[in-house]
This record gives C-alpha cells, sequence and structure tokens, in this order.
C-alpha cells in the first residue's frame, strides 16, 4: 500500500467515523446498520455493565435504546488510525458524548442528562461496498452527570 | 479530478473551516470577510429566528453581533465533504460553542451563557483566490442555556 | 515539497498532537517525554503565571504536576498546520479541556474542576524519528470553573 493509498484510506475512515456520529445524532437507525460488519461486536460494558454484544441487530438495538429518548451530540477528535494490511484497520479517537433525555426518560435515577468524555477504541475491515465497523469499544476518562 | 486533486480540495476547504471558527472566536472581521463569496448566503435561522441573510456584508453582520460582546469558542468536527465538481462542494461539520457574554450584554433573558451542540450545513466554491464559503447554516440539536 | 509530501507531513503532525492528547489522559508520561524535541519549549503562562519552561524535562514535569491528581479530557479541533520547509512547520489548533481533580487536590482554591477553551500555537521539527514538538503555547479564550 502506497502513501496515497493510506491517506485515502484513512480519509474513508474518518468518514465512516462521521457518519457514525451523524446517524446517530439524527437517529438514522438504517444508516447507521449500513456502517457495520454483519458479525460486528460492540463493547460498551463501561457505560451498560453488559459484556460485548455481538452481530449488527444487537449492536443497532443497543445504541437506538440508549439515545431514541433523547437528544444526543457525538463528537470526536484526533483519529489514530493504522493500516494493518489494504482491508484492515483499527484506530482509537477522543470522544465527547452531551446526552439530553426527555422528561422522565433517562436510564439513570435522579439524573436529567450526562456529558461523557472518553475514548473509542475500534477496528475496521474494508468490505465490497467499503470501510466498516468490525468492532467498537468505548472507554470513559469521565463523566459529568446532571441533574437537570 | 484525481484522487490527490480530491484529497488537497479537501484539505483546504478543512482550512477554511478552521479559519472561520479562528477568526470568529478572535473577532477578526476582516479576515472572516475573506473566506465568503460576495452573494454568500447564511441561514441561523433556527437560532435567530430571521430568515436567510444574503451577501457577505450582511453575513459579517450578524456573526459580529452574535458574538462581538461576549468570548467565544467555536469547535467544529468530522467533516463530510463531497465534490460535486472541480469548483464546488458541500460539507457537514458537528459543532458545539461555548459563548459567555459580558454582564449585562446577552441578547436572551436572564440568560448568561450558552453550550450549543448542533451541525454546520455548507456548500463552497473555489474562486481564484481559493475556497470560500457559498453558503452556511446552522442547525441545532440542542443548546444548554446557563444563568452563570 | 510536492503536494503529496505536504499532506504526508501535515498527516504525521495531526498524528503527533492525537498522541499528545492520548498520552496526557492516559498519564503515559514515557509516551509524552517521546514526542517533544530535548530543546522544546512550554508556554503556560496564561494558566500558571510563570514565564515559559525550557528543555523536556521541565516540560513533562510541569505538565505531570497539571493533571497527575485528575482525571482530564483534552480536545483539539480543526488544525491550521503550515510547512515552513522540509523539516519545520507551525500549527494552531482549537482547544477544550476538562480536568476534573481528585477531591482535595485542585491547585485552585474552591475549585473542583475546570473547563477551558482556548488555541494551542504550536512549531513542530522533524527529527531522525519523525515529527516533534520545538514549542507549544497555550492560549485561553475562557476557563469555566466548577465547585463540584
Amino acid at each position: 500500500m502506497d502513501a496515497l493509498q493510506m491517506l485515502l484510506a484513512q480519509n474513508e475512515i474518518r468518514g465512516l467515523k462521521a457518519r457514525y456520529c451523524r446517524f446517530l445524532d439524527t437517529k438514522d437507525w438504517e444508516g447507521l446498520t449500513s456502517l457495520f460488519l454483519e458479525d460486528a461486536v460492540l463493547d460498551v460494558e463501561q457505560d451498560t455493565g453488559n459484556p460485548p454484544l455481538h452481530g449488527r441487530a444487537a449492536i443497532i438495538e443497543q445504541i437506538r435504546i440508549a439515545v431514541v429518548d433523547a437528544v444526543s451530540s457525538h463528537q470526536v477528535h484526533t483519529p489514530e488510525i493504522t493500516l494493518l494490511s489494504e482491508d484492515a484497520a483499527e484506530g482509537v479517537w477522543a470522544m465527547q458524548d452531551r446526552v439530553v433525555w426527555q422528561p422522565g426518560k433517562s436510564p439513570i435515577p435522579g439524573i436529567a442528562s450526562i456529558t461523557g468524555y472518553g475514548q473509542y477504541h475500534e477496528r475496521y475491515h474494508r468490505s465490497d461496498d467499503g470501510w466498516k465497523f468490525a468492532s467498537l469499544r468505548l472507554s470513559r476518562f469521565h463523566v459529568d452527570m446532571h441533574t437537570a
């Protein structure tokens, strides 16, 4: 893989993550589904206490229930994307999410909204339809819990 | 347009947006003016309730009065920039703005500062002097209103 | 330097800054050390009131004491990176930092945590081991001081 091909692959993977945030915050579940491999893995154990989820359908449902009754804003920063081969890559992104639940809809007792800070740790594979998420793990530095 | 030309154009457009945020937050109105086409359009109706503004002079005046009596920090994330031709492109960015008005200067009764979350939806044209904003629309997911 | 070489250099410098934020927030002091030239300069006078620090050892110690008793999240945005030669560059980034000290560990009386907004102004040199920080200056637009 030459230098230009590497830049193009990183560019496409940044675009994949951009669409992830946009589809999540605009609640485009069909769009979001199109970004994951069928056998992808989602690990949000630090948030939910549950073990990693396997399979695209379970992943989308987990993401959907986390934000469907909220307005959310997911922001991601300064990716470090490493090409492992022509068709595989891994990446880490700094992240921030602001999630404001509708009144009475928060899953956290006494908490109306959160502002979270952490990192996404991801793997990507290139399919016939372009780069997709093979796995996504969220780690947290800190979460601000707001009562309003 | 080949792959390298596409990467260069996207790079220049990211630089355009970077200067937009920097000139806005450092209140460099001359610099900000240089980023817009003369017949550009600004749509901040979701914030102001007013219809889109036409023309660079009106745009800069709108932006100026929004932040001249405040400190502001505009942060933009994960652009999706699509080249429509060699000289036209469109893009969407996630955005966050923190605006803290000087005492008594806030335009919102009872509110001292905001933290906003949303998206910029933009069009760009390449002029003889490089890429410029042809249009800019701001949509909001959420705005936190702070009394202090 | 041709267009592809410029894109590659900017890409590597963005990676340098990404590692800076990651090493800082994960408290990897050895990793952080590896990012600075031995005779680098750090200017955080706007935060600390102290004049610029010279030399990598003093820089790392300053950064370490600023966050060692805290969780932190550093986010940087929309770099403007200008190549001055094949081996020298300068850049400006928008930045936000959230720093939450452990109880009783805050250096600011009565303040438990901050959310800061500003800019990094930096110079980079290319060494035999890749691009490194030659200097880093932090300027602030605003800092929110939180009592909790």
